[in-house]
């Protein structure tokens, strides 16, 4: 399955008093993240939402090992780890300097435009990897 | 013209490197400040939004002349500084400890639900003081 | 172990398009639930900090089982899960009118000023319940 | 006075419930600009807070004309607008696909690594194009 790496580069108003970067923010950067695999993937997530589907988070894990300062460029790693036709689950890992500073992992349930879930419409699942 | 008094505890979210709150984390506790004030006039703004009229900022403004800090109360004092058929403007005192920080503005536009600019229906007028 | 209760009201930033509240802002509402908590247990966090001692992030998890919306009155319940001398972590359940909408956890490591790994100081460890 | 262009693409997280971008994170992405300006102008704004000079917000302004939605890619052109030893004021215009979306400003004071205000150190003087 395709890996998708993507940077960002850390803003000031990510940073909170301790002078690192906020644990919250990690996953504000696992959706710049998510944003740009699907692109590899072949499909803009603007485009899916307009399409009727939506891709809702129904979990959010991150292991925090080390630190990402202002200015830093912090790199991501993303990727499908677990894809059906009812939910998908992208994984991340996030470095700075080939230092790593944390993995995660988001949740998806995908849900048509009322919020109920469906299963993937098929002409996605190409994408997805879905066969 | 009422004047609403509200307070926020600061967020360490909302704190930057510097140590003290992220200057665009004030126009968030001005909403909240808002928010609160349209309860106090007689309206909740979540109901005006279902009511199909919607107050777009248009323009926004800080002073900054103090700090704020982790676990700070800051304390805003917040009213209808101006207010016509079509915008409204609200103004902002923010302080901690009866030491000021801040004062700012936000001017609205009144829109419909398909985002057109409309004049504020007649039902709000005196709740805005708008005769 | 003592179960905390707090509150927040959801705020027009935290939501997104989808027209409820944005996944990661459920990790700022446990960071508020947590200093709340610290402060039921006999200490404000700002002044533990200040005595040398954080408490750095170094797992977070969120599940997500219903929606928040603007204006919503979240209920947070929080409370030490588990807890020895090197770290702790704290056990969150979030609720809209008692409908469950998240639950989640925060791992942590006590740091000194220099951001190394400490043992908790004996002077908290009955704070924290800790034998 | 040089004039750089920098751009973001809209995160999901910058959108609220009326499905644009809350109007606070502009200010977020002026800091992205002004940052990229300090770059261009020669030096880097996390080298200048290590050499002791901090530059502080004391006002923003933000009228806003256009809406920004998830996805966008927002232009935003900084420029010096003023300068003197004790204060600068930054100058932004935010445009989508060419059309104007809001234009801002942000004034700062420079501050010792005491929050005290000072003199932009003779060493800055030419990169800010100060005589």
């Amino acid at each position: 399955m395709e890996l998708h790496r993507t940077s960002v580069r850390v803003r000031y108003a990510e940073t909170d008093q301790m002078g690192v970067v906020y644990h919250a923010n990690y996953y504000v950067w696992m959706e710049v993240a998510r944003v740009e695999l699907c692109d590899s993937l072949g499909f803009r997530y603007r485009d899916m939402e307009k399409d009727g589907v939506m891709m809702a988070v129904i979990e959010s894990t991150c292991r925090y090992v080390g630190a990402a300062r202002f200015d830093d460029t912090v790199v991501i790693e993303s990727r499908v780890a677990e894809v059906n036709s009812r939910s998908v689950l992208f994984a991340y890992d996030l470095s700075v300097d080939g230092r790593p500073i944390a993995s995660g992992t988001t949740r998806h349930l995908y849900l048509n435009s009322e919020f109920r879930p469906i299963r993937l419409p098929a002409r996605y699942h190409a994408l997805f990897g879905l066969k």
